[in-house]
């Protein structure tokens, strides 16, 4: 009994191959500094936890496919504090950002059709073209230019009579960019050259640093009717379990289109909507705290990388990721070895490969993603283990390539 | 910016075009009796929503894509008092059954495949295949027969080279039908002789009445490799907006894909799946208990219908809904009619056409759907109003044809 073809090859996670190494690690007594998940460690604020302990009801009972109005309609006091005006009728509600992005995909594109992703990319965007059954076709971008855009003409290469699409990642994951106005008019500019949507996940919003601001697709003016705005409470709040995302366009044929994909799978959680309403209520101080933190944790590990010897890492100006490129052929091999042979004191760091993060083939091997989301003093204990395994890596295949 | 065809095509909730006649009905002070949903109004267990208060964590984090091990360990307790042995490795948790029937679509079919399903279904297989890019083959089954599953042949006659599935939902929504272990079998002769899967939603499985006993697809040690059971909280505990489900199944390589699907979205809401498990231990006398409120409403409703002149009705056997076959030509227009020109003292009742539950053009037309979802008193009331309602409607069109 053969299952089907798409469900042969649907990406597993890259990561899921590393863990059992992981897992051995750990049995054989390591500890591990995981640098590997975008789990943030930061306390989910008290607002959203009381809302689940106070919940009153006594049916626990299905919500409007759309979402929940009362949500609905606070969300759009956080976007108004972001200078983003939306109403209530131009969000959708979704099981988390995932679910936004089969949504978004979905109502843009048919089978087959092309969407352009600069690459790296979020690797479960793979998954979500699969399950659209969507062509991502990769925008090339690289380390050494810290992931900006390429040239109006490189991306316009990349347009076929099947693109239906372009998706940013704003922040980016893996990569930390974030996009400038100038590299956003010139994908608005061929948005309406080419007859494009635009999706921009934008789950990072809040973390940017360095004083820049972030343009969200929503201030687009010109991008009115293609623009497909992709949000999560996730990261926001470090309440990534809540699994509470969102929608949104001006467009409403696509909005009318997306409540429909909504209708089948009747609704996102009901209480779980309730915590992310309460949410809004939180003050911008708690963000300006959590964002300081994410800067220090941003210098740690950033420091930590411009000090070693052949290592090339732009500083990221967003999101909690960072991409390096390592002075070693294969960076996969690496993080094996620092779970398998390498401890300080009994203790180890584990990252992620970024190959797993590039759709063309071989890009980004030699390249790792570090997600900083430990505290301060943890991070400093595994930049430090990083940096001796990779300077002993480094001789190890000297020794043996020589 | 044309959306795609796909989100032109995908069903919008057949109900959803009756919700302004609902909406108005209100408006104008009417109180309506709602019949036309799946909404339990039973109490959701006080173990579930306890769990929800007593959530302690600091950080609402991601869980497994596969689900909470502890969830899926305690699963296999319920499925063993039912008689079902699997083990946690044979689980995947997912956001609601709906979730679960995409994930089965998917793993089971490539886009183009068909999936033979006994008409009337519930409404939403059509957006899950739409979503999945599967052609459902519908299986008609009659109101005059019990809806009874078709003879071998005919079954078989619906069987093309592209057929990767049969789906049943049993007890039936909206059917209230129960497959005897006969026509179970029948299923499992053709999946074998024509190498099919079979994906069975038991998410009504707690609700069979008579003292018949349920046969899930996971009793039948012949499908083994080929079955797929669907499951959900939803209507178990009365907790539709946990969203909280499950897929089952003995086929390994089949889990693995799901789990690589699942891994895509990283994983369902975290608090909810523990609400779930608490669930677990709940006693089966609450079970005996609302078994015996929804037997007395299936009495209550099931009479009322038997009462009324040329309404054809078998007694169904499982889950909470009736459809009725009504001596009437649209039953679309006599569930607006009630709502806008029908009231007892400003008390009207809403249900559900059953037109939306066929695929087959044209089938259904003059049959509704009854939910019984309200209290007795409540549902007294509603059939009281249901039945006059007919009463008029038939003398005023019979009026109208003269």
């Amino acid at each position: 009994m053969d299952i089907s073809k798409r469900a042969n090859t649907i990406q597993a996670s890259p990561l899921r191959k590393l863990m059992p190494f992981a897992d051995k690690a750990k049995e054989e007594g390591k500890k591990i500094y995981h640098l590997n998940i975008g789990q943030p460690d930061i306390k989910t604020p008290d607002a959203i936890l009381n809302e689940y302990r106070n919940f009153a009801e006594e049916v626990l009972a299905y919500g409007p496919s759309q979402g929940l109005k009362l949500y609905r309609e606070n969300l759009v006091n956080y976007y108004k504090r972001h200078g983003i005006e939306v109403n209530p009728d131009e969000i959708v509600v979704t099981t988390a950002g995932s679910e936004a992005l089969i949504f978004a995909m979905m109502v843009t594109c048919d089978p087959g059709d092309e969407i352009i992703i600069p690459e790296p990319f979020y690797t479960n965007y793979n998954g979500f073209s699969t399950i659209a059954d969507v062509k991502i076709v990769p925008l090339t971008t690289y380390a050494e230019e810290g992931f900006d855009l390429p040239d109006k003409k490189t991306i316009e290469a990349k347009i076929t009579d099947k693109t239906k699409a372009i998706l940013l990642c704003n922040p980016g994951n893996p990569t930390g960019k974030v996009y400038t106005p100038e590299e956003m008019k010139r994908v608005a500019e061929l948005a309406l050259e080419y007859d494009l949507f635009v999706i921009s996940d934008e789950v990072y919003r809040e973390f940017v640093y360095d004083d820049l601001s972030h343009t969200s697709i929503m201030d687009m003016e010109e991008l009115q009717e293609r623009a497909v705005m992709v949000d999560s409470i996730s990261k926001r709040y470090s309440a990534c379990g809540a699994r509470i995302g969102c929608l949104i366009s001006k467009n409403s044929d696509l909005i009318a289109a997306t409540i429909k994909f909504a209708q089948a799978r009747l609704c996102p959680p009901t209480i779980d909507q309730l915590a992310a309403n309460a949410a809004i209520d939180i003050e911008q101080e708690y963000f300006v705290d959590v964002l300081q933190e994410y800067k220090n944790r941003r210098e740690i590990v950033f420091n930590a990388l411009q000090k070693i010897d052949d290592v090339v890492c732009i500083k990221p100006k967003g999101a909690f990721y960072v991409i390096a490129k390592l002075p070693i052929d294969n960076a996969e091999n690496f993080v094996k070895w620092m779970l398998t042979d390498f401890d300080i004191d009994g203790e180890t760091v584990m990252f992620a490969p970024a190959e797993g993060f590039y759709a063309t083939p071989a890009m980004g091997r030699d390249e790792v993603r570090l997600a900083y989301v430990l505290n301060t003093e943890s991070l400093k204990k595994a930049m430090q283990i990083f940096t001796e395994g990779l300077i002993t890596y480094k001789k190890l295949k000297k020794e043996y390539n020589d």
